[in-house]
């Protein structure tokens, strides 16, 4: 057991009454010498909620597959997210090790993803009537914090839940979270993209190719993307603020690019510059605002700056995004969601409930689901 | 030589004063027994226009390997297409087996391109001080009426000079042509569009993914991308006229195909349903009309549809056409544009000008430009 | 109705008594105007033979998909090959639209293959047994002779059963057939073996990569991926013979290539130089004679040669093939795939038995088995 | 300054006399406040020894990028490895931003490699004649054993030259280091010959697919690999002796897996069960043990092992070494190696010799080199 230095006051548990861990705690994630189930009488639930990121199949599949090995047979998927305990139209997905053998080869979620859904009541309710004591939940901040809410609601019900999470953001953004799954994928994805953008600016007379890259309020995946390319030659990330024009601003500094070199390659998180477009002031359905588009700004204003001061610039304008998103995981964030996925049904056989696992300082652990969803972590501007 | 059954009144010629070559035909591509030229009295340049397109890079090196077997030692490319002509700060690139070695691995074009440049006189009056007497013009089009009225102004300036047109088209719309290099490239790499487009919408709770592909105004790469997808329920062409409303429309049977599968995959060329957008009555500097984005009008008149009927659907749009564009030549277009390559120089050192090279019915020939430009080749909406 | 010069005696015919088919043409292939079979009576069978080739999933996937549109329901997959049809242990596979939507995304057959199996006889009252009345085969030479034989012994018993063949071969050695699927998918992997070869030869220090590809009668891969790659020095096909020693021989050549480029790449067809290696006398179950392994031969005399005139060579091999036949087939072979698969099944609806389906100077035709399978196609050394 | 646990004797030292740097220590990397050397005197050379890993481009192009940062004019290649510091037919090779900037975009080594060379006293001699005063060397255990050894004579010469290693090699077998560079691209590569290897044997009648990965002395490469893709049966690595025969076998187990799941696939390191092999007892020109090939050995054993119980099995084997080597490092591989580039420089700036780069508990440091080498670094078997 790791003692971090912020305790929580959170209400992670084991609903195992003999059990001697302490709530606020983050655990070593890993088996249990005693686990709280017993295998035949667990009726086991996935739902996957949110944005496709890539490793979705994968996390599903060894959690699958773990479940067998503890002996339970009674798996099941909910479809397209918190959606599915709600609408009878969707049927429950039974599954097995047949079944997931082979999802991991391709992108997306086997069990379909969708944002928002219907109250914790009714979910608890449905899981009630379902006869589901454990329930695996892949999803960002907004569905973490209705985990716990149905964590809360099970417990003020008396049911004997467990109820994990595992943390699914592809910007890579979590609290105290070394790396979530699909972030890696994601960089490399972002390459091809970025190597686009680069053999477009570079073969072009002036040009200057703008990637967007995914990144709400963290520069992660931009960054590292274009670390990685050795291809960038502006990268802006939400963490540091920026101007457009002016002395300082991004436009004078293609020009001396443009001036320079005779090309520009720029990345840009979607997050970035939130200054710059227009507040939408609309949200989706998991509660995210929905951001103004900082790329197709920085397409139209480059195209306007370099008219007005009569420097012909051919701008081209790559975004991505749906197509790193649905990418299949590659190797490292394939071991990475099968030790997650291993830990998540390691967690919820020993009784723990309203936890969520990560990797922490190269450690496997659970936090209580609290601990990581306060706000998102960023980039450190100054390391 | 073949003749085929539509001969041309064009100016093809071959300057060589002694030759029997019959300008109106279309001839069979390959080396010839006598050539025209004396390799050491030969400055070949090269120069590359218009939009990228997979395999440039692989041409012009197929182009300078074979002027060095033949013995030429004086190669050089013209930066940035027709530009590099007149613009003074832009300097010849000297080429050679070692510059090109590797350039087939990467996108691109290692030249540059640009549309637009100076004028037909003043290219001519360049070639001339420059002293280059075989002129190689990769481009669409456009670029190969530039590539004629070179030829007829050296002609009438008496000037000996072969110039070898190799058609540059992703689209795979040049007349006569059975297949064009980049096109088998791009059918290939539009698999990871429609692909991401499959999973997104697979994995979406009424999911509708649309992917807009190359075509101004033919359809092969919409109609063989989807055919070999496998995934494409929808592919819209310019060849094939459509309404996005009433009965027939294309949004009456995206509700019955999220009604019965529940997710649905759209492709759309870039010149498809171009009476459905608004005309933008602008040309670029090659010429071409600036289309209207179709791709973007069906994103927006589906999510509204939808959003009337009451039914929800989630849209997501990909156009990938700036990462296929850049992407290096498959093996197919390597071995292609190889070919092409070799006969381009063919052709020249037997002093053909006027010509361009291609492939017609499985046989690599030389086509008098003006029987290949005069309209797009279309696919033939009833086979 | 296509009729070619060299007419066949061949057995394949239509069970159509009303048919005017004339069994030694080649038949235009495509759907016909009269069909034989009725849908609610047909029972189709597929069957993969042999050694694995990109495309075969692609190929079931549109049998059935093609048969299902017919209104055929009743479809089944052999498991294993003829052996499926005699061993007890082996189960039909139930096939539908839903079981083979993404097959065509991974390589390998989701029947899976072997070679041998059962007498013709035995299969036959297998058939009956089961009540198949339509017989899709795909598989090489040796398979076709047995889908033929299969025939006759239906149209013996007086059996109206359909018997399909879609030639299968990775070598592209077909005779008068322009391409055979999985072959332009072999080529473009190849380039990545070649591509390391190449590396790790313009790497080390006298380097030397030798490739092996597939082609046991043809050296049709071999060639085309040289050529496609631009960085194979030596390419030895089985078309034309060579020698390791001597004035004229391999490793003369590779010491001038080492003394004057510091490097080189040999690409060997597995067929090429037979006569160098050790006759094996074996032969496998398909009946092919197993062949002395050149690419591990060229590699030890090489090694052997260098050290004996003391110039140091570090030399590589790679051995592709098993990676190359467990692609997934590319674009341009999944759109060979989908014609091939839905010309046998509008074949088979027309009552032809005994033909096989191919592409044949650009046109999709169906041939008599005969005509096709009395010896491979080879490269011609002179083109 | 961290100071671990096992400090070192090592000769590690900073040339600067001022520096109050604690030889034993292992350093946090990074710049440093003051530097020792001015960069108009530098002369720095860089050296790639032993076998190509992927990085070593990228990690090429950074040293040089940031010597150029730092101010320095005059750096070189030293071609392939120790050896070009005695071959007068090998010339040094200028490096520069523009030589460098699209290097890491193809795998191998732009300097070339090669095992061995001349004794330490004669590299020493030829640095001084060529006024080199830093030295980057890229290599694995032997290399720097070289390194360190050329920094001891340096400073026995009273030569003031920073000796600075980055450690290379592809089977992450360096102790006390998280990772090194090169590894998670062969983790990744390696994907592809296992999937092949699964699709040959889940496609054949009792199919058994073996692949042979990286790892002397350890098997993290084939550990991770094989955890990465969810699709081996058995692995097989350095760090756990086994036996083929007997009832804890290998081949026993095999024989259960085909009778139960009908295929196999095994992935062996190539340094596992040495002593089921015969010794070569050769060693290669970097002193390392020539070994035995347990992949061919697997492959035969189990050939003869099911002919002898008469169950029939299909044995397909995979050798990928060759191909994953030549590889280009991923985007993760890329961002190390950029990060130990800079670390390179900085610590030679700072005046540290006889010190490597690495990643330590996610810290980047350096270590003394005799820290690092004395033996490799393993997998823990009962983690």
């Amino acid at each position: 057991v790791i003692h971090y230095s912020s305790p929580t006051s959170a209400g992670a548990e084991c609903i195992d009454p003999n059990c001697t861990w302490v709530e606020q705690w983050v655990h070593r994630a890993g088996p249990r010498e005693k686990i709280y189930f017993k295998p035949e009488e667990v009726k086991a639930a996935i739902v996957t909620c949110g944005g496709l990121c890539p490793g979705l199949n994968d996390v599903i599949r060894q959690i699958v597959i773990t479940l067998e090995i503890y002996g339970v047979k009674n798996i099941v998927g909910i479809p397209f997210g918190y959606r599915g305990f709600s609408d009878k139209g969707l049927a429950e997905m039974p599954l097995s090790r047949k079944v997931v053998q082979n999802i991991h080869l391709s992108g997306g979620s086997l069990l379909g993803v969708s944002r928002g859904g219907p109250s914790v009541s009714d979910i608890v309710t449905s899981m009630e009537e379902r006869g589901i004591n454990m329930l695996f939940v892949l999803g960002g901040n907004g569905t973490h914090a209705g985990a716990n809410a149905i964590h809360d609601e099970c417990r003020q019900r008396k049911l004997k839940v467990a109820v994990v999470g595992v943390p699914k953001t592809i910007d890579n953004d979590i609290l105290l979270m070394d790396k979530t799954f699909g972030f890696d994928t994601a960089v490399e994805e972002a390459q091809r993209a970025i190597n686009s953008a680069y053999i477009e600016a570079h073969s072009a007379y002036h040009g200057i190719g703008v990637v967007k890259l995914m990144g709400r309020s963290s520069g992660f995946i931009a960054m590292q993307s274009s670390l990685a390319s050795g291809q960038v030659d502006i990268c802006l990330i939400p963490e540091v603020p920026f101007n457009l024009h002016g002395p300082h601003g991004v436009l004078r500094h293609l020009k001396y690019l443009i001036e320079t070199k005779g090309s520009a390659v720029v990345c840009v998180a979607e997050g970035a510059g939130q200054n710059l477009v227009e507040k939408t002031n609309a949200t989706d359905a998991s509660g995210n605002i929905v951001l103004g588009d900082i790329g197709v700004r920085i397409q139209q204003e480059t195209k306007k700056y370099f008219k007005e001061i009569g420097i012909p610039a051919d701008v081209k304008y790559i975004d991505p995004t749906y197509m790193i998103r649905a990418c299949r995981a590659n190797a490292s964030d394939g071991i990475l969601c099968t030790v997650l996925g291993q830990n998540a049904v390691h967690g919820a056989f020993a009784g723990y409930s309203g936890i969520t696992v990560g990797i922490c300082n190269t450690h496997y652990v659970y936090f209580p689901i609290p601990e990581v969803i306060s706000h998102p972590r960023e980039v450190d501007p100054n390391s």
